[in-house]
């Protein structure tokens, strides 16, 4: 069973003290999103990234730090540009989501048809929306835990292979969002074989109220809507991208890792600062202060920059088979990918043999004010799924994501979304945690069946 | 000398209390920004805007409706798209200034020069920018009373012409507006004869603050900025657009005209939901509430929603111009121009004829929370300068502008900026000055020099 030692109790106190004086995470996402800016994976500001992961991590003493390579479709966004054209012209804010196919730049013009969710979508007749466009009408809770994404993301995922099986020529979705701004949210979406591939985009929030105030039925509607579509984009070739790895070396038991996770790269709207530059500088700004306790490690931090998070955890599939045979060297993981924070809660599915120490880093990360999550499911991850499906035990550090969802994926994603006093404490609870785990002895994995 | 009756401050309470339980402006601005949308004069939208605003006020029972011409030159927005492509790619959000001439469709590439100010600007030498792009850094501050726009907006209508002194190609601002997000603000701009003209846009406040830091010198400065810039805009043919005009008529002084004034275009690039939506949505409710009261009115309200105020004032000029002749039977104008509120401060210029009104009407104001302004000057007006050039006394009703330039002329003016209870209490106090100068008997004019 997992034990945390005194020291390393009193050591913690020091790292939350420094890390809440000025953590250093707000400096690492200036200096990422200044110097590379966004990092859409196969672009050059993807390869400035990779580079300025190597450099940053050497810099700062990370051990072995390296590249590993990972393969991936090719995708680009060129002109992108949607209006209202009956019954009277205005333009509409849009964006595609990843991996769509394009219109081609002359673009597309047809009549638009709302659905309130992808449901009503898939009940409407086969064939039924030839020559439209399927326009999905679903808002987004707002909640602290993200919940409201994992039900609105759905249509977004999904809306192009249920619109096309019912003959649309290109579907449209609210923006999976939060906000009441002009700016459309991208994010990843799917086809399917044997279905039709179509043009798949995203309105604002505030262009989706105002079709839906358009189309709605009653004595001011004016007919018909349509709506002219212009998304320039599609797949390319495929690419090779790289994750970056950088290791903390334990003293005692450098084999024994402790996994700090987060995603180099991330969508070209914006700059990436809070998706996921705020978790590339919470990681290393942990192991920064980490590596400058007096007191040693034991165990090894590795910190791992996974590539392509954001079209498939391409990064995070790679990593999962490069490193299958230390599947069992991994004593915790955890990783960063949902914002800036603050930290509000601490949870891991229990057991025998971890219980213990888990009420130990929750009574540690208690002055930062976080809570100790009881309802023992298993923690939300994305570029741990594989390491986690290989016996990692996963720890959920929640971050705040009740204003995540305004920026999420669009072009205000940038370093004016940091708050330094957030980061710096989103900063202490990870590192703390991270630090706990590298100075315990045993396992925080399940006792093995008798 | 002005004096207001007694029975008009009863019936003002009872106007008051209407307009905060519902005053209908909300759906004024809802009905305009949804069934017309954005406003460029010239648009088929504008030609929809002055058909919606003759049949809202003849509905309304508004009496002499009717449209009057106003010539102005036209200026169309195609493609706005700009990106820095040295020393690494991202986009940037731009928007071509009003009545800016264009790069063409394919755009130039430059390298960037920055300048703080407007100032800094007219202090470099002549020729020193030949080819270069000369970008005017200037923030804005956010004051209660808009008067950080006055000091901001000086780069924005000035700068092309300084830039293109110096040798530019082209000028870009730092968007006049106090917020932090990607959407640029667009506004008029000036050319002068004999200095070439540049094409003119705007970044947004976000990219500016990237490009500043791109730029500015120390060891992470990675070199020149250069950039590709789009703005397939420009002057077009002459057109013509219409001010629409409605009278409530007074039953005892009906040639005694209390003006309440708006503008019915907007800029394109919203759907001028607060500018200037709000304003007309504010004199057409006043006019109703007012038409509603039991007590009938004494003075004529002639509510003016002019044509073409962005552009340059074209609707107000041809107003005044239009009625010279009756120029001496203005009673007092108000406009209402700088969003939806709320009314913080009631002002008009002193003198022995209106001040007790004056100080009636503030008392009357009180209970709406609105303070009466000391500084005796003379009332900020836009559409209204030429009547109040021809004697017309200008009552000021401050607007709340701390958050207006948030918002002013960019993709984000839309209905989700108007909350129903702010424009309902700036609703409540435009029509109670109303009310109050209808119901006056006397003049609220400077006694004649002896
Ligand atoms: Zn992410
Ligand atoms: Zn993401
Ligand atoms: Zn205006
Ligand atoms: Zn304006």
């Amino acid at each position: 069973a997992a034990t945390i030692p005194a020291s390393a109790l009193t050591s913690v106190k020091e790292l939350q003290k420094r890390a809440l004086a000025g953590s250093g995470a707000y400096e690492v996402v200036e200096s990422l999103t200044t110097q590379v800016g966004p990092r859409l994976p196969g672009t050059p500001n993807d390869a400035a990234a990779v580079a300025w992961a190597v450099k940053t991590m050497k810099d700062m003493g990370l051990q072995d730090v390296h590249t590993e390579a990972v393969p991936m479709p090719g995708w680009r966004r060129g002109l992108e540009r949607a209006s209202i054209i009956a019954p009277l012209p205005q333009p509409v804010a849009v964006t595609a989501l990843g991996a769509s196919v394009g219109t081609g730049p002359e673009g597309i013009e047809a009549e638009v048809v709302r659905f309130a969710n992808l449901a009503d979508l898939k009940a409407t007749p086969d064939g039924s929306l030839a020559g439209k466009i399927a326009y999905i009408a679903l808002p987004m809770a707002r909640t602290q835990d993200g919940s409201g994404y994992g039900e609105a993301v759905a249509m977004r995922l999904g809306g192009a292979v249920v619109a096309a099986r019912k003959g649309a020529v290109a579907v449209l979705i609210r923006s999976v969002g939060t906000d009441a701004h002009r700016t459309p949210h991208t994010g990843m979406m799917r086809y399917e074989d044997g279905v039709p591939k179509i043009p798949a985009g995203a309105v604002s929030t505030i262009d989706a109220g105002q079709l839906d105030r358009l189309l709605a039925p009653g004595p001011d509607n004016k007919g018909p809507v349509k709506m002219k579509l212009v998304l320039d984009v599609g797949p390319q070739d495929p690419i090779t991208t790289y994750s970056v790895v950088g290791d903390l070396k334990g003293t005692e038991k450098p084999d024994e890792i402790v996994l700090m996770g987060a995603h180099l790269d991330s969508w070209d709207l914006g700059t990436g600062a809070i998706d996921d530059g705020a978790g590339v500088a919470i990681a290393l700004a942990s192991a920064k202060l980490i590596k400058g306790l007096p007191e040693k490690p034991k165990r090894t931090l590795r910190v791992v920059l996974f590539a392509a998070e954001e079209e498939g955890t391409y990064g995070a599939i790679a990593y999962g088979k490069a490193h299958a045979a230390e599947a069992g060297r991994y004593v915790l993981g955890t990783e960063a990918d949902l914002g800036i924070g603050p930290v509000w809660q601490f949870k891991m599915k229990g057991n025998a043999n971890a219980a213990a120490a888990q009420a130990v880093i929750a009574n540690a990360l208690q002055p930062l004010r976080v809570v100790h999550g009881r309802d023992d499911e298993e923690g939300e991850s994305s570029d741990l799924g594989p390491m986690a499906k290989a016996g990692m035990p996963v720890a959920e550090l929640s971050l705040d994501a009740t204003t995540y969802f305004d920026i999420h994926h669009t072009a205000e994603d940038t370093l004016e979304r940091i708050d330094r006093p957030t980061i710096d404490q989103s900063t202490a609870a990870y590192a703390s945690v991270l630090w706990l785990a590298m100075q315990a002895s045993g396992t925080f994995r399940e006792p093995a069946a008798h």
